[in-house]
């Protein structure tokens, strides 16, 4: 049992032959999931047979959390699993009263083969500047373990609701609103790199893209990431929003399906929202639509409508960072 | 799919050969829990051959929920379990859209011949009236899901500690305090039983029985079962208790394991926490000890130690209700 790579290192002579324990707080995602996606590698670098941690997350109902792994070239590929805070606080426990723990690893996880799978897109045509884009979206993937009813089908549901809102209300912006649900996000983005390679020529004229990824609870705003002219006037729009307690345009955010036409300079926003509870059903069976709180689904909806109408139906494009 | 009791018995032409789903949602414990209880009786008389209950609770992480049920004599004895909140939510949808759903059902719980058991006791003999006795305690049980951290190892260690710590400051009542872990409430109270048995001849000298059966949260004082001039004094020593917000007595109140005493005229009390997530636990495989906030635990501990101690020590004794 460790408690951190660095503990991992320290110890590595203990290691060979043995199941090393991956015993880490969670503190951020962005730290802990790491003994996820590379404690395999760590592990069987110092002579390990196999390496299971406790599950990445704040919250434990004995739930297992899921996710994506990395191996390295040249490591022997070792069996990585996880298991829930409680069964590892567990057997930290045992461990520290000196006794010998033997774990049986039996694990049904694999990858299929490729198969074919596509984006899921419809759109509003606008009536002045149909090629001008704005796309809103989410991953409509998810772990299987769950529905990945936060992560991230609600995301794409909320995203669908904004456009099919306008449509049923008979509004055209003067430019196109495309939804899009992006294929396989969870693993390897494919989706969002195949509509970057689909639209590539076109991304001078993809004006914003939108995404929510964080879970459809309460919205306060967007993170956006472009430039400060772009920013003033978001912020400007985003007072439509403070009736609903969800205008404010914080700097730097974007999403992962849109990630690869933000590297290629389309400005990129992410919903914001409040995000307290969302690794407690991340990656797990506990992300299921009963998590979903209505009122707060409708706002996000709500909030991602709006933003995406002004900006579509602005006289002027939005401005893009003239320095990229 | 029923939704109630009432909802069987309009539909029990449907049951017959079939697996009866009890899909209610949580409104309160006692409510609820009826359908764990009574559900196999009624869904055996309508016919069915096994019936299935949605998880007892408030919130589920994916989480089933176990407990005690019932029998009738004369009616035949079929399987009941319970699935999770999220499961019972996806059948009734999918049942719902006109799906036909196919359950197996494999089970592995059974009753075990009784083995012997005993409740487990310590006290600080009183130094005035020593066969006067205040008793607290809670029952040293569980479900085999969890550890039972809340429901009830909590409530003992708490207990337990609350008198450690007169001992380790030298204190000795003028009463006797006695704490009791009381064993198998889960599965019939007798550890309550059986106390009250043994100490049938000296229960006119209980002067208080105290439990802690509600999770080991957030106190806020006890609920109070015994005479009016008691409640007054109890009350008064309450304000002793403001300092950490947990001095509130109100009336009614005890807990499982002290009822048997109580029936018999001993005053009784329980803590009263925080109970807002005392169901997510409850029964659950997510009734671990990481569960318990450890300022909370402590806070539980001063309460009962200070009412248990200020009781004991008093020059008089509690009064009884003298009409009873």
């Amino acid at each position: 049992i460790v408690n951190s790579f660095e503990d991992l290192e320290a110890r590595s002579s203990e290691a060979k032959g043995k199941i090393v324990l991956f015993n880490v707080p969670f503190t951020s995602y962005g730290k802990t999931v790491q003994y996820r996606s590379g404690g395999a590698i760590a592990a069987s670098k110092a002579g390990a047979i196999a390496s299971i941690i406790r599950s990445v997350g704040p919250f434990s109902m004995n739930t297992p959390h899921t996710g994506g792994m990395r191996y390295e070239d040249g490591i022997k590929k070792i069996p990585h699993a996880a298991i829930t805070v409680e069964d590892a606080a567990m057997i930290s426990r045992m461990v520290d009263r000196g006794q010998t723990i033997k774990i049986k690893l039996y694990m049904e996880g694999k990858f299929e083969p490729d198969a074919l799978s596509r984006n899921v897109m419809g759109e509003i045509k606008g009536s002045e500047f149909p090629d001008e884009v704005i796309v809103l979206g989410g991953h409509i993937d998810s772990w299987d373990v769950g529905q990945g009813a936060m992560d991230d089908g609600g995301g794409c549901v909320a995203a669908w609701q904004a456009v099919k809102m306008m449509k049923e209300l008979g509004l055209r912006p003067k430019r196109t609103i495309r939804v899009v649900m992006w294929t396989n996000e969870e693993n390897g983005m494919r989706g969002g790199n195949a509509y970057r390679d689909a639209h590539i020529d076109e991304l001078d004229d993809h004006i914003l893209a939108m995404e929510s990824d964080g879970g459809v609870f309460k919205p306060s705003g967007f993170g956006f990431t472009g430039s400060d002219e772009a920013m003033n006037i978001l912020q400007d729009i985003g007072t439509l929003l403070y009736s609903i307690e969800s205008g404010v345009i914080t700097k730097g955010g974007g999403g992962a399906d849109i990630g690869p036409i933000m590297r290629e300079g389309v400005p990129g926003m992410g919903l914001r929202v409040d995000g307290s509870k969302y690794f407690w059903y991340h990656h797990t069976n506990a992300d299921t639509w009963d998590k979903l709180d209505k009122d707060e689904f409708n706002q996000c909806v709500a909030t991602m409508a709006v933003m995406a109408y002004v900006v579509a139906d602005m006289d002027e494009r939005l401005p893009r960072d003239k320095t990229k």
